[in-house]
């Protein structure tokens, strides 16, 4: 199974064959219903498989709906009224979940109405809400979030896993990224077989902390029968590089890492912006290259690769930007769907529920089966 | 004391008061000593207090200088033939150190002939041979690593430490990062009382590893004491920020993060020139913008920044790119030049040799000396 599970809310058109359901949380983000709504319905526009749960005050989102009948026709209102607020701590949100819309939004995963669920709302509560709603995947001790970074492979992008699910990961958990970094780069980017590399300070054996060490040895063991290539050590260098699809590192550094990487992009745009903008030449000169600098914008924009997911959960989640907009919100729908497609959840379940032997499973990982 | 030392050698004219002498290690990078001494040549057409030891195949050098009369004029030549690889091991290299050019150039800082050394050479055998050569200073458990990265700030740099020194800190060795990095900030970058923040995944208390919240409340109490102002937690985002000026965290971290914004700003600039290639109109674009791009071309360049230094070490030891040309050369020395001048390493000793009590040592840090 993957996809196809009929919703029987009051509200939407009965479902199809070949539909597939998102679970989408509208509240918490930082610019409202309204811009969730929009993606939602650009993204319907495009795919008229897709129809959504949707999670929030019902008296809300029916009069947000009455306007637009189309994705009315599509979507179901669960009303559940409670927001978990941006700057909420995590011990906070979990005495507090009942009634909040993030909360509706994973139970009708773990209900098995819907394969995935989408929230733009605060990643540290989303874990735990998550953790505690889905559970982790057997086989899995710390759940990691993969995100999507702009690299020169023909994809447009790398995985780069763990995000910030977890400040620490010992050997065990880096070979654990490794086998779920690989099943999402074959469902999320349609590599067949993708290399993997571990984020060190330098290429040479005997750089870095002690766990990568031991992590790098088990990598080489498990890849051929995971249906990865373990390439050895990468480094920074390599984030945006065409060498490596899969990067694993643990969580603090992985955030250090991707925020890094934002701020220097930024950077560069507003310098750039400002270097057209100083003379009269520049300003002429950004007139005549404005379709090539609007293409170049478009490679680097944030908002196309909106969307972490957590992988490691007995049902996958999608934590979408707090500030995204509708664009955002479209982009990660359909990175939803692809997933949500692809029976993802299932395929990195059969990956990693071999346990600690992950290494001992040629039998499970040479199956054809699991992607 | 800082930096009028009297070389005397048998090349080179009598040393002035008021000279700075620099010690390089001329063998060791990737483009070999042609460029090192065009470096050289440049910086002291712009700046006659130079003087330079220079270390390496006697031979070879001297028959280079005689093309350039003015420089040989300014150098004493100091016969060591050895070489240290890019790819030596730390452990071999130590073993093997005898003549080589980079143990002649560290030895004449610790005869006290020179304040401060500039290798192109392989950092973790410049790292190796200066601990064992050098020594760490009083009070300093782990040296660090300190590089210059452009930043939206007036000076145009944030300092980041530690880049790579040690794959571990813990809160101690972080709390005399923030006091070494200040120091530098201030005598490298002529800042009066640098803001010094600790890299984190997130700005609330709660977030991150439990090193960073011990040396989080010693860099508050300390910072007062030290003449630096301590803000609290940033994130990768800040790299290039001017909300801050100096950047504490651990070598790995700190490591990845540098290659990551390097990584990120080459891509960028492939792209941008990709883009600027596209068509007809975005050549004519580029040309008119030609002048603009230079200069943001300039601002970002990689080079201009060359040089990380090592602090903690009774000497000042810049660790010059492998691949450094004669303008990434030229500002090594210069940035030795300033340190020297400023009598960096004296005052950064008398910083950290209040030993662990260091958050209570008012009349040392008050005492208006120590910049």
């Amino acid at each position: 199974m993957s996809a196809v599970t009929p919703p029987n809310g009051p509200s939407g058109s009965p479902p199809q064959a070949g539909d597939v359901v998102i679970s989408i949380d509208a509240m918490g983000g930082d610019r409202g219903v309204a811009d969730v709504l929009r993606g939602m319905d650009m993204s319907l526009e495009k795919n008229s498989r897709l129809r959504y749960i949707l999670h929030g005050d019902g008296d809300e989102l029916d009069r947000h709906l009455r306007k637009a009948t189309a994705l009315a026709e599509r979507t179901e209102v669960r009303h559940a009224p409670g927001v978990v607020a941006m700057d909420d701590k995590p011990s906070r949100v979990l005495r507090n979940a009942q009634g909040t819309s993030m909360l509706s939004a994973l139970e009708a995963v773990k209900a098995g109405e819907s394969p995935v669920v989408i929230s733009c709302g605060n990643t540290g509560a989303l874990m735990a809400l998550a953790m505690l709603a889905l559970r982790k995947a057997p086989g899995v001790d710390r759940p990691a979030i993969a995100v999507l970074w702009p690299s020169l492979n023909p994809s447009g992008y790398n995985v780069l896993l763990d995000a910030g699910a977890d400040v620490r990961a010992d050997s065990d958990d880096l070979l654990k990224y490794a086998v779920m970094g690989a099943s999402y780069a074959r469902n999320a980017l349609g590599l067949k077989r993708p290399r993997v590399g571990l984020l060190n300070v330098g290429t040479e054996e005997h750089k870095g902390r002690s766990e990568l060490h031991g992590a790098a040895g088990r990598m080489a063991e498990v890849g051929p029968l995971s249906d990865f290539e373990y390439i050895g050590y990468v480094e920074g260098t390599d984030m945006a590089s065409d060498r490596v699809d899969v990067i694993v590192t643990d969580g603090f550094t992985g955030n250090v890492a991707l925020k890094t990487g934002e701020g220097t992009a930024r950077m560069i745009q507003g310098l750039l912006k400002e270097a057209f903008a100083y003379s009269i030449l520049s300003r002429i000169g950004a007139l005549f290259a404005l379709t090539s600098l609007k293409r170049l914008q478009k490679r680097i924009d944030p908002r196309r690769v909106n969307g972490g997911v957590f992988l490691g959960l007995n049902g996958t989640v999608i934590k979408s930007h707090g500030s995204a907009d509708a664009t955002g919100v479209s982009a990660a729908i359909k990175l939803a769907f692809t997933l949500a497609d692809h029976g993802f959840t299932e395929r990195l379940a059969a990956r990693v529920a071999v346990g600690p032997a992950v290494g001992h499973a040629p039998d499970l990982a040479r199956g054809g089966s699991p992607t």
